[in-house]
C-alpha cells in the first residue's frame, strides 16, 4: 500500500510544469526522509548499511566507488568526505572504463557502487568484475528497493529520494551524496576519528540541510534571470575547487543534458593550463565557490575572462565579501551548511540548468537521445 | 657547448611554419632521443631512474602522479600501464587540486611528478605538500635540466625532448609517456612481473616506435582534408576507451587551446549517460578507435549520432574492419605498436588541431591568454 501511495503522488505534478522542477522541489522531503533514520536514532551507526556492516568496515583498508553519469560525480564528491573525515583512501571509478580494464585487485577494499535505478547496466558488470577478482566487500547506494545491483551487493544504504521521472537526475543525486556523507562520518567514527562533539555537530547540519535547501530553492526568481544570459549561448564553463569540483561537473552535465549547451567544468586551477584559450563573451562562466578562497585565487583569470568580454556567474557564500560589478554577477547561497555545502550548491545549478531549458523550449523531462535508466551498453 | 647548439636549432623554423609543426616533426627524433639509454643498454634499469632507484622502487606499494594540463593527461595514461604491467594501484591527481585538500599521506607510495618546464607552480607547490606529509619517495619526469622540481625530488628521468617553444605542448607530451612507459616495465621488472620475452618484446615495440611515428606524420596531407570540417564548427567531440581516454583529452585540449573550437572528451562509455544529448550536426564526433572493439561498443551510439547529422572522424587500426560510409570518416593507422598504441595515437590529434587552427588563422604558437610556463597561480 505504501509503495503505490508513492507511485501516484510521483505521477502528480501538482503545480510544476516538468517532472524536473517538481523533483528538484521535492529536494528538501527527499532528504528528510533519506536522513530520517539518523536524525530518530541520533547517531551513525553502521546499522543503516544492514546486518554485517560493521563486520565489513572493520576489515576495509581502501575505497572503490563504481559509477556512471550523474552518480560518477557524487562519488568523486565523497571521495573529498572519506579521505578528509575517514582517512581512508579512495579511488572513483567509471564503470565502464573500470570493467574492461586490467585493474589491481585488492579483497580489503570496499567497492561501493552508485545507481539511481539499481539497473544501470555499465555499473552492474563492474560490480560482477570487482566480484570475479575476489572483492567481496561489496555496498550498493540505490534509489529503487530490491534492484539488481543492491541484490548482487553485500550492503547497502537506499536513498529515500522517491519515484524519479525526470531523465535528468536531481534528487537522486543529492541523496546519494546524503548516503555517501554518511558513509564517511560511519567510517570515521568506526575508526576511532569521530568526537561525539563532531558527531552532533553533523547531526546538526544534516537536521539543518532541508530548511537550507528551501533557502536555495528560494533562489529560483534570481536564477531564473540568470538563465536568460545561457539560452541563447552555445557554450558555457564551470569552475569549481576541491569538493565543489565535482558540483561544477554536475551543473555542467545537468545544462548538457536538458539544454544541449555544451557547458564543460573544470576545476578552477586547471583554467590558467588550457581552457583559458577558449574563454570570450560567447562563453559565460559559472563559479561555484561558497567562500572567498576559490575567488581570491581565480582573481587574475576572472580579468582575463572580462577583458575578454566573458560574463562571470559567481555562487558565494552569505559571508562571501565578493561583490557585483560590470559582467561579474553574484547570488548569494545559504550560509553555515559546512562541509554539506555540496549538496546546498547542486540546487541553484539544477534550477540554472532547468530554466535554460525552459527558455529554450527543450522537452526537459524526456531530452533527446538518452534515457531514464542506461540498461544498454 | 651542447646545450647552445640544441637552442639554437630549436629557434629554427626551417620548413615549418610554426614552431608547434616543427615539434610535432620532431618527435621520432624526441622519442628516439628519450629511449636512446634503454635501447643501448638493451634492458629497463633503475639506473635509469638516477642513484638508489633500486632502493626507492623495493619500497614502494603505490603511486601517485601529481600533474596539471597536458602532463596530467599523460598520468592518466601511466595509470593503465603501471596497473596492468607492474600491478601497482595508482591514483593520478591534478596538482592543483591535490594541494588544497586533505589527502590520507602513504610514506611507501611513489610521488611522481610531471612537468615539461619542471617549473610549474601548482606542481611543484603539490610536491612540496606531499613531502610535509611525509613523502619521501619522490621521482620527477621533466624536460628542462636541474630545473625546480627535479632538483626537489629524489629521482628523475629526464625526457629529451628538446626546448618546446609553441605554447601548447606537443614532443613534451609523448616523450613523458615514454618516460612513464619506462617506470612501468621497470617497476613490473623489479616486482618479478616481467619474463625477458616480455623484456624484449617491448624493447623491439620501443626500437619500432620512432619509425611508426613517422607513418603517423605522413597522414599529415588527409589530417588536414579532415580539419576543414573543424574549422567553422564551433564545438567538438573525443572518444576513446582504456589508456586512449587520455589521448582523447588530450586530443580535445590541443584543440581547445590553439583553434579555441569547444572541444570535450568523454570515456566511449559515459556518453549515453548524458553527452549524448548535445550531439547533432554541428558538432563533429573524433573516436580513437584503434581496434574493433570500442567501434563495436559505441555503434548503436553512433547511429544516433548520424540520425542527428552528426559527422564522425574515426582513427582505426589498420587491422580493422571498420570502413567508411556516409558521414562516417576512417584514417587508419599504422598498426603493430602494441602497447605503445596511446603515443602513437597522440600525433593525428596533435595535427587535427594544428590544421584546424592554421585554418582558423589564430596565433597557433602563442594562443590568447596562455602562458608556455604556468608559474603563477
Amino acid at each position: 500500500v505504501h509503495k503505490s501511495d508513492v507511485s501516484l503522488a510521483s505521477m502528480e505534478l501538482g503545480p510544476y510544469s516538468h517532472f524536473m522542477q517538481k523533483e528538484i522541489h521535492e529536494q528538501p522531503r527527499a532528504v528528510t526522509d533519506t536522513i530520517e533514520a539518523i536524525i530518530d536514532d541520533n547517531r551513525f551507526s553502521p546499522a543503516l548499511f544492514g546486518d554485517g556492516a560493521e563486520a565489513v568496515f572493520d576489515q576495509v583498508d581502501s575505497v572503490l566507488i563504481l559509477a556512471a553519469g550523474t552518480s560518477y560525480y557524487a562519488g568523486l564528491t565523497a571521495k573529498y568526505w572519506l579521505e578528509s573525515l575517514a582517512e581512508i583512501p579512495v579511488n572513483v571509478e567509471i564503470a565502464s572504463e573500470y570493467r574492461y580494464r586490467k585493474s589491481v585487485p585488492n579483497p580489503k577494499q570496499l567497492i561501493v557502487t552508485i545507481s539511481q535505478s539499481g539497473e544501470t547496466l555499465d555499473t552492474m558488470e563492474a560490480l560482477k568484475h570487482a566480484k570475479s577478482l575476489g572483492q567481496t566487500l561489496t555496498l550498493a547506494i540505490c534509489n529503487v528497493q530490491e534492484s539488481a545491483i543492491p541484490r548482487a551487493s553485500k550492503l547497502v544504504l537506499y536513498t529515500r529520494a522517491g519515484a524519479e521521472i525526470g531523465v535528468a537526475s536531481t534528487k537522486a543525486f543529492t541523496t546519494q551524496l546524503i548516503a555517501l556523507f554518511t558513509l564517511a562520518v560511519t567510517l570515521a567514527k568506526q575508526r576511532a576519528l569521530l568526537s561525539p562533539v563532531q558527531e552532533q555537530t553533523y547531526l546538526g547540519e544534516l537536521r539543518h540541510l532541508p530548511g537550507s535547501i528551501q533557502h536555495a530553492l528560494n533562489l529560483e526568481p534570481q536564477i531564473r534571470e540568470w538563465a536568460k544570459a545561457f539560452a541563447h549561448k552555445h557554450h558555457a564553463l564551470f569552475l569549481g575547487r576541491g569538493m565543489h569540483y565535482p558540483i561544477a561537473l554536475e551543473g555542467a552535465l545537468k545544462l548538457k543534458e536538458i539544454s544541449y549547451i555544451h557547458a564543460e567544468a573544470y576545476p578552477a586551477g586547471e583554467l590558467k593550463h588550457g581552457p583559458l584559450a577558449l574563454v570570450d563573451e560567447d562563453m559565460p562562466v559559472v563559479v561555484i565557490a561558497p567562500n572567498d578562497t576559490l575567488l581570491e585565487k581565480v582573481k587574475s583569470n576572472m580579468q582575463e575572462v572580462r577583458a575578454r568580454g566573458g560574463e562571470l556567474f559567481v555562487f558565494a557564500d552569505a559571508d562571501s565579501h565578493f561583490t557585483e560589478s560590470e559582467g561579474v554577477h553574484v547570488i548569494r547561497t545559504p550560509r553555515h551548511v559546512g562541509i554539506l555545502s555540496p549538496i546546498l550548491h547542486t540546487i541553484p545549478v539544477q534550477l540554472l540548468a532547468y530554466h535554460a531549458a525552459l527558455l529554450k523550449g527543450t522537452d526537459v523531462d524526456k531530452p533527446r537521445n538518452l534515457a531514464k535508466s542506461v540498461t544498454v551498453e
